[in-house]
């Protein structure tokens, strides 16, 4: 099956548009390809006519062109033939939109069933039934959320896949646009009667150049399917992380009536996941995480050296006692630890502050600078940190409350790691007024995060990518 | 000790302005309170003379009246004569803000004891040293950081006491403003001299009347004084919620320099804290979770019955298949449960929706009402749980993405739970164009959630306001 035609589409034809009510899915999808997208898009009506002074075609075989991609948005009952008109006339991939399949029961699994056949018989890429399609900016968009409702993600390196539409649309987007992840395709695959968790991950670990990550939201693998998807997972460049829905026991009974399949025993799961070099984070908020670090890693400046994390090494940074003492508790629950300094460094570092820190701050791992610390202070101190080989990495808690801390620290900062390239972890309150010094560290694709927490978990991300990647390398490498 | 003095003085002094250094803790102390806070406030410097147009005095006894408070934000060394001046004058209450006494060894500690002993002869009500004092709206704000840098919670129930001023300030204050929780009045203890935890639990729970909850960042008890602090929690009427910093082993010794405390063993802390009555949180974003929860069942105006939450049954409301798989997985965790709902249940419930969500959506615990929903479907169906007796809490989650869901449905949400009384969290994204919704369902005290783990966070704090309500009912009554 050719999935190139369902994300890199040259035209695309839509089934499903309302004259009268405007917010019919398939208008809605049909007018944002149309006005908002490159895609060439034609719009089908039995009635022809125009929408907003653009033709609609009475059927398929009017169209100027065989469109790369038919997306269906009517009820179950009459989609099966326009997936045979697709079979008929050689359209190779396709979207379906709505409900009233598998996910139904009875009478829906044998129509998803027809719709399968169909499917590959004539090589058909169906992605759904069930689903809210695709999003790959600048070319397409097939979700039917009115534009003024969703909010877009920027473009990056993350291709998502989702069970769920809603939480591709919530969860990822509304958080990937907040945090700054940037994604490639987004891909929302429903009841995934035809095309799969396992045949986009193919896709897009070895065919799409714009994807180094890959990010899933599953409640569990398709059936017969798992076995594939972990062997591919493993031989795989890109870093994959799978989040699963529906582990507990309700949890899989909701998942049931919500895609229609269901999740296996989640020891095992974990297991297999871990031997296949996939990250399965514990929340949604490691998840992204995870792919906010992993995306800045795949940009082509580097804000520090990857990959060199082995020991879980880490040096904290503070501007408040009880921030780094915060911090230094949660380390622990992420397998890290704090490095002990030496006299001598402590020492050294009470020369290169200001006397009222040097009087009160303390020098121990984590270092409290307090709020008398200035901006050259907390230079000298990262600088110092930076020259320590046993220190992996740097977690900088910055503080902008403290009178003497100016909006210039984000750059000065970027400036040592620029020169350094020690791995460094920033966490900033987000808070309006602050945006200059998070946006002069994140322009210089330093990772910066919010809540101290996040913070670790970024460098038990960078920890883990190092692991993975060498595994990967070894394997590659053989004996 | 009169702590009234230093939380609602009439009048106060500040010490160590500096007219060079517009930066200077003492400097920002007095012309916040000049200019921003109502509170009657005198500046001491050496020179006399003015600053900004505002008379400065040179020595305390210069002053037309004994103030109430005294404000002391100069070096160390030097502290221990204003603190004299105290009781000589007899001004009952004193902040030091400065560092440079038990956190800093030896040297420190002996200053310390001098200055306690002061206290304690004289029955000066002192906070600190080494913290950033007290912030109560509109009366006074002793905190050392420019205006424009830090953020202010709203007013409201809370009394907030931490060990740690950055934590305070950054923490608590910038999310206590983003998720709207009230504050009575915020206190940096510091190095805890003399006031301490203990003496402010007994004040907020027994005489402050805007207080109706009482949240503590520690990094330990003060020493000798753990068995009064648990012994008043249990007797107190409002609820009491603490977080510890400094649990881990490194977390300890990180403590030890920040604040020179020491934590005891963490299974034994938690028993007692469980056993007096205190809520400790498992992370500071379920403290948040707790805090908003409680200030909102504190105010006049309640949205719904509370301490109703007896076994932890809930029905969740969704509008897309994968939140709800998500908050059943989470439901879990926090020992809550599902209802399951009976044939007739489902029926009527497919019976109240449109006849696209009818065949689509799915009516098992979690409802997935799906993205064809209307406003009136989550309405009927809101109203059809309320009527449940066996629901103790609705979980609504409201995706307003989906294309026939108004900027209404806060309103119209609203109106039942008026009614009905039942106990309803909601979740919705933290999108800015979503503030209608989330503005209308604030208005009338609903709990609203940016994340569906901080929702079910929330129903669980209201079964655990309901148990230890009830037990210390049973308490007050005996058998």
């Amino acid at each position: 099956m050719n999935l190139k035609k369902l994300f890199k589409p040259e035209s695309m034809a839509v089934v499903g548009i309302s004259k009268k009510n405007p917010l019919s899915p398939g208008r809605i999808i049909f007018l944002k390809n149309e006005f908002e997208m490159t895609v060439k898009v034609y719009g089908i009506h039995p009635e022809g006519g125009n929408l907003e002074g653009v033709t609609l075609y009475k059927r398929l075989d009017d169209l100027p062109e065989i469109p790369d991609l038919l997306v269906i948005a009517i009820p179950a009952d009459v989609t099966i033939k326009y997936v045979q008109d697709c079979a008929d006339l050689g359209i190779p991939a396709c979207i379906i939109i709505g409900g009233g399949f598998s996910e139904i029961g009875n009478e829906g699994i044998i129509r998803q069933g027809k719709l399968e056949k169909i499917a590959f018989d004539s090589d058909i890429a169906i992605l759904g039934p069930n689903c809210i399609g695709v999003y790959s900016s600048p070319l397409l968009d097939t979700i039917f959320m009115p534009t003024e409702r969703i909010t877009r993600p920027p473009k990056g390196s993350v291709a998502l896949i989702s069970q769920s539409g809603g939480v591709l649309v919530d969860q990822f987007f509304h958080k990937f646009s907040e945090i700054n992840i940037g994604v490639s395709t987004a891909v929302s695959i429903g009841n995934r009667a035809v095309v799969d968790e396992t045949m986009l991950l193919e896709y897009f670990s070895k065919e799409d150049k714009e994807t180094s990550n890959i990010a899933f939201y599953l409640e569990g693998f398709k059936l017969n399917r798992a076995r594939n998807f972990l062997e591919l997972a493993k031989q795989s460049e890109d870093m994959i992380i799978t989040f699963f829905g529906g582990l507990t026991e309700k949890g899989k009974r909701a998942t049931k009536s919500h895609t229609a399949s269901l999740s296996g025993d989640n020891r095992i799961l974990s297991a297999a996941l871990k031997q296949n070099l996939i990250i399965q984070p514990d929340s949604e908020i490691e998840m992204l995480t995870f792919l906010k670090l992993y995306n800045i890693l795949s940009r082509k400046k580097k804000p520090f050296e990857e990959n060199m994390m082995i020991y879980g090494n880490v040096a904290i940074l503070s501007l408040s006692g009880g921030h780094g003492v915060i911090c230094v508790d949660i380390l622990k629950k992420y397998g890290l630890s704090a490095v002990e300094f030496t006299e001598k460094e402590r020492d050294e570092m009470k020369e290169s502050v200001n006397p009222v820190v040097r009087y009160i701050g303390s020098f121990n791992n984590p270092i409290d600078l307090t709020g008398s610390a200035q901006d050259e202070d907390v230079e000298n101190i990262t600088q110092y940190l930076s020259n320590i080989d046993r220190i992996e990495c740097i977690i900088l808690l910055i503080l902008p409350y403290a009178p003497s801390i100016s909006f210039q620290i984000g750059r000065r900062i970027a400036n040592i790691i620029a020169q350094k390239k020690k791995p460094l972890i920033c966490f900033i309150p987000y808070i309006q007024k602050y945006g200059l010094i998070i946006e002069a560290l994140e322009l210089s694709n330093i990772p910066v995060f919010h809540s101290i927490e996040e913070a670790v978990q970024a460098v038990s991300a960078l920890k883990l990518r190092t692991k993975i990647h060498n595994i990967k390398k070894e394997l590659k490498l053989g004996y």
